[in-house]
């Protein structure tokens, strides 16, 4: 491809992702897909010589488009918004067609210094305290296992550089949020702690960590001579979005020398709004905070943001040094390498650069308060109608829901939710995530993606009623047909 | 941003990048960017209101391209070939505008499939066996170490299930060549082994691992108690391209039931030639092997490939299964998020399919047979050059010399090194990269980047003769000033 097709192609490009946005409304939210079916579709050897691009554009349409879920369509209310904002979709273009790679400052300087530069916007925009110095890594999960890590050698005092965890007497323990993110667990397995030392606290009833539980479990482990080494606490759970109290974990990890890891991914975008921040209250006690701007902000997947109070211990923990990156100014830059587990790096500040600005701080806190209020708004529509109970509070976007019919409980019940959300999926009117709380079946309804308002929130609540009742008419039929 | 605005930057963009990459080979290839200065050009806090986006497009003049190090430049001849070829450069900007999330197959089915059936495709091109399955990363450090955690749980029969490393009676140790990348190290320590339990395999006369020294190694550990566990081999080692030996490795790795994992980062894609495929000769032998598809074969970064032959160990190795990420297909879909440390996923896969899809195989090897033609014409020129030596052997690209004028050895020879390979990139007439072999510096001179042709290595060739005599003239004169 030489540049002259690189424009022509690109300009259609272009044209074909905007087509696909103005189109997105009318497709299935989820992917129709059976399993195996786009497999099917292509060839099982490379091609030998080269195809037209424009058969690769063509594929979108036939191969591509129709078989994926649609994240950024107005009625996608799975997961959690991963919304990607077309300023930064085009600072992303400009990232990969640069094609630097940051190894080291004197690789790529504008890569390095924007990244600084941005990191530190968003700590003003969180009002973190000017001791917080933050980095982007790809995902929550990869900067929690890095914070695992650094707990790990914090209180083995760096037994990297000796004999390492193998060479320690007594085993140290994690202790998470029993509603915290599976990334938590997974973390501490990966840093070699082993799932006999990690242990999840307790929830009270608005499912956040109950610190009077973690008191009790980090003093039973001192008693039987094990060594508790870090909290992960979390803010906006990944299930019901819950809030854990921040600050009394936080006295709790300061009391007794513990790292404490604060999960801000999905809430993290929320701390732009001065009315949101009493949700991590006591934050400035952590010493590692992970906030994803490919979430709720709308910095495109992959940009995930982690701040360390202590970015001298980070570098200790994670750099190298070997000759061929070594530069004449390596005394007077940061090198980002030594803040993370890879070794390259994508310019991916610029696409988090180019959405402030284009959005500013006012627009970005203006989609948020939007979103929240069509989240309360829908909450108070669930909870007054009856049969329907809204089953964890709404801090933030998202609604976790029940249909509770006379007649059905238990197990029944939760064939009853896991079916009617099926239901919604399948029809491809709205995109919903079932998950459990307390051992039972709910659904979720995480509202934000960009395009998504009020009407879009009302339809899929319209939808959800619909398929509930009638899968509920269904079950309590059959079920008076068998007992007949 | 709205469609019709995005319809309109996103063409200025592409035309953007496609007056950049007309225009690169007139800029300095090393950006002249003194520490702090891009820093000093923006403004400490982000905008409260939305700027233009013209100012977005704007500042890509003023404050990014002038201050990059450019690696799609045709004289840029550091680190490693980094190539974002155009067709995966409008790839990954169809990836990133669609906004979709690989968090299980159900997700995003196409993104799923289309990873499968590209990574199998890469598999054939370089001749594995399909026992082999490969999913995509984002770097080989990130790959490495999960490497070196699937190693660990396999030694300790998933000890991470239990009590975890800190369980361990006895230490497990890895072993390395010494010419393997900073990253295995890394990974290693990451893991948790600790500096004590790994060994540097010295390397022969070529740099490849003596598997000698590294079968005493393993014998000794064993005699003291110590449990061997992993062998880092390298197929193009950083420094020189070096090529372990890796049939006699994974005989090795066979007898003593040891993990071998191959990094074959930089030379993966060298075995798309059936001429080069004696460099990985024994590969069958392995339990993971590295592809950066991000390096030489010009995905744009990042790309890499990990293939593993039991994938079984792998997920059982890094998989989670949370309520939230549960599907009625689960039992008919590979969940691709179990086979890495990040949960969420980037739709890497398409510049991959859209790369090899217009460049057709034939197409990549011609380029890579290019590269590797210009780099043995070089090597020839130096090594019949007086005073001048190629400090390696030539299997790749990469190309190692040394100037060595009468009367300059030891520190001095090193700060003359050091001097010339400097004053070539300062001077923006191309970039290189410096290192250490056997305790001495050399300038690798990598050669590979999409448009460098024999004219540019020529070039960089005259440009580097012209600083080092300059330089050895000035040296040698102050030097014989000093001494009498």
């Amino acid at each position: 491809m030489n540049l002259d097709e690189f424009r022509r192609h690109g300009h259609a490009l272009i044209d074909w992702l905007a087509d696909y946005h103005q189109t997105l409304g009318a497709r299935p939210v989820q992917a129709p897909t059976r399993p195996g079916a786009v497999r099917a579709m292509l060839p099982a050897d490379p091609p030998e010589n080269p195809e037209g691009f424009e058969s690769c554009i063509a594929d979108l349409d036939t191969v591509v488009a129709p078989n994926l879920s649609h994240w950024q369509h107005p009625r996608f209310f799975g997961y959690f918004p991963a919304n990607a904002l077309l300023a930064g979709v085009l600072g992303d273009l400009v990232s990969t067609g640069l094609g630097t790679v940051g190894l080291s400052w004197q690789s790529s300087p504008a890569l390095s210094e924007v990244e600084e530069v941005v990191t530190d916007w968003v700590r003003k925009m969180v009002d973190l305290s000017p001791q917080w110095v933050g980095v982007i890594s790809d995902t929550a999960s990869t900067s929690t296992l890095v914070a695992m890590i650094c707990a790990r050698e914090r209180t083995t005092n760096y037994g990297l550089a000796k004999g390492g965890l193998q060479a320690e007497a007594s085993p140290l323990v994690v202790y998470a949020s029993a509603g915290s993110h599976s990334c938590v667990e997974k973390g501490a397995l990966l840093a070699g702690l082993g799932r006999e030392n990690i242990r999840m606290i307790p929830l009270d009833d608005s499912y956040g960590m109950r610190p009077e539980a973690l008191r009790e479990s980090i003093e039973q482990d001192i008693a039987s001579g094990l060594r508790p080494c870090a909290i992960a606490a979390c803010v906006g759970g990944t299930a019901t979005a819950s809030i854990d109290p921040i600050r009394e974990i936080a006295d709790i990890a300061r009391r007794y020398d513990l790292w404490l890891h604060v999960d801000a991914a999905m809430a993290g975008s929320a701390m732009i709004l001065p009315e949101c921040r009493w949700m991590w209250d006591g934050i400035e006690g952590a010493h590692s905070v992970v906030i994803n701007a490919h979430k709720w902000l709308g910095a495109p997947f992959d940009c995930s943001l982690y701040y360390v109070r202590d970015e001298q211990h980070l570098m200790r923990v994670m750099s190298t040094n070997p000759s061929f990156l070594q530069s004449k100014v390596d005394g007077q830059v940061r090198n980002l390498r030594d803040t993370g587990i890879p070794l390259g790096r994508r310019f991916r500040a610029l696409k988090l650069w180019f959405l402030i600005r284009e959005q500013g701080v006012s627009g970005l806190q203006a989609r948020l308060r939007r979103d929240m209020a069509n989240a309360r708004r829908l909450a108070e529509i669930v909870s007054t109608t009856p049969g329907w109970t809204v089953v964890a509070p709404v801090h933030l976007q998202t609604v976790c829901v029940r249909h509770e019919p006379d007649g059905l409980s238990g197990a029944a019940l939760d064939a009853h939710t896991r079916a009617w959300a099926d239901a919604v999926n399948s029809s491809g009117e709205g995109y919903l995530t079932p998950a459990m709380v307390d051992g039972r079946w709910m659904v979720r309804i995480s509202i934000g993606a960009p395009t998504t308002e009020w009407t879009d929130v009302a339809g899929i609540w319209a939808a959800i009623q619909r398929h509930a009742d009638a899968n509920s008419k269904r079950t309590l039929h059959s079920s008076t047909v068998a007992g007949e």
